[in-house]
């Protein structure tokens, strides 16, 4: 059963969880702007936040690892219900079903594990930061957002009145080593902004809503401008700890027939690994999204 | 409802997949030898290659991605049902639900998408191949089973009796480039053997069930020699093609308190991405392994 007063306290007030009012073993929350995308459609972020925070305060556990499908979207003012299924328990770790609903409609669902630090269990980084420039001195980014826009042919960028960037902030950070590089590895700081960063508190849920940018990087590794559909977010959980800026370093995989992989890195300013997350996406590409627009009729 | 004509020839004769005696509208395979690991339960690698051969069989779609929870263990012998589930269904992408069980027990639960190539979508490589030796001057690994085997004090390694190797091999390969290296990164060459190798086929299920190596990784990157309980086994697809030899590209992310996380990139010799994957799990090393046997009663 759920137990709402074990979701931390930013992952209250970035998703608005409370006990559902139909179900009280069960929690959800509303779609508000900031649980959005730029095009006012549910962030597949949040949907990765409310699988974590959920599922932690059902198992009052900290969250190991989430891969949380992305199965039809919400709009703006639904209500979703979070249910937690736990479908096996240990001396250490949880397994965990999610599905959240919208009335009969599945929104995501995921599968993914809860456990508690082992005494004495194995530790050790397998990954070394890159090198960037500070969030100083990187640029603004409005990704997926500009891209879009771009599409659209709008003369100037004007952030939309909707949006995960209403509470987050992205900078890209130009890798400094490694020179050519690979075009689909790239390195985006990001922060919650506004009440919500305040404090510098961190969180898996806190992660999961920054880090869902893999797709950008996999339309760069394609040779193009573009953006993706996320198929899902899933997302395994290092060493959090609370930080103002975390650094999400982005890599594709491969793409083929339209769909492609990648993963992001999120690391601490200092270079702990907070959590490492994969996506898949249905891609495109900025003529793509121009195509589809100019054969809308209307 | 499953159509076991779309399940690959490859993937019938490795996981012996039929319609469920009991319900028609699903599939089921019994726990046969290679399909253990060598302590006699059940393979991960099998679970994540029977939840990509059943949603296959759904949908008729080839698999984009899944991410394959293990819940529990099954014996040998033992009858497992693969039911799946459409959440949702588009022009181009399912999206499934997996939930693999024996009487009430879920074994294992799976979310995952299966996608039909989009005309015209995008397309390309994300990374690079590591130079490695050639099969023949790589070496014979036995990994977890060897590993164990040491933990338990057994003075010369004998291969058990039962477990994946009785269809499956791997060799080490040093990686030729990049030293030091990090310890974490590693490759393994791995084909299927005796009948199932014989064509040189290969599909999605069929890299599932070679790729399950992810916490040996993990285990040397804490800088011991070690195993692991896999939490999950998560696959995405990129570009299968038939080979007799792919390569599998072992990476830790990171450990923190007994869990950790990391990926395999899966390739053909010529250096095709033909699908990649991330574990978490539960890590020992072999003096946890050899503490725990003398700690058992008897």
């Amino acid at each position: 059963m759920s137990d709402i007063t074990r979701v931390r306290s930013l992952d209250q007030r970035l998703l608005g969880l409370e006990p559902d009012p139909d179900d009280e073993d069960a929690l959800s929350f509303v779609v508000v702007p900031h649980l959005c995308r730029g095009d006012g459609r549910f962030y597949g972020g949040a949907a990765l936040a409310a699988s974590l925070a959920a599922s932690e305060a059902v198992t009052g556990r900290p969250t190991l690892w989430s891969s949380t499908q992305l199965v039809a979207t919400a709009d703006l003012g639904e209500r979703i219900r979070v249910g937690v299924e736990v479908v096996a328990s240990g001396r250490s770790v949880d397994q965990v079903d999610v599905r959240a609903t919208v009335g009969d409609r599945v929104i995501f669902a995921a599968v993914g594990s809860n456990g508690s630090p082992r005494p004495g269990g194995l530790s050790g980084p397998g990954q070394v930061m890159p090198r960037v420039a500070p969030p100083d001195d990187a640029e603004p980014w409005h990704g997926p957002g500009r891209i879009a826009a771009e599409a659209e042919g709008e003369p100037t960028f004007m952030l939309p009145a909707v949006g995960h960037h209403l509470v987050s902030e992205h900078r890209e950070a130009p890798l400094l080593d490694g020179s050519p590089g690979r075009p689909g590895h790239m390195a985006l700081w990001a922060r919650l902004r506004g009440e919500l960063g305040e404090a510098h508190e961190m969180t898996p849920a806190g992660l999961g809503f920054l880090a869902d940018m893999v797709p950008i990087a996999c339309a760069r590794a394609c040779g193009v401008q573009g953006a993706g559909t996320s198929l899902d977010n899933s997302l395994r959980i290092g060493d959090v700890v609370d930080t103002e800026w975390v650094l999400l370093e982005l890599d594709a995989h491969v793409a083929v027939g339209g769909y492609g992989h990648g993963h992001v890195h999120v690391w601490s300013p200092d270079g702990r690994m907070l959590a490492t997350g994969t996506q898949s996406a249905i891609l495109f590409s900025v003529d793509d999204m121009r195509a589809r627009r100019a054969a809308r009729p209307g």
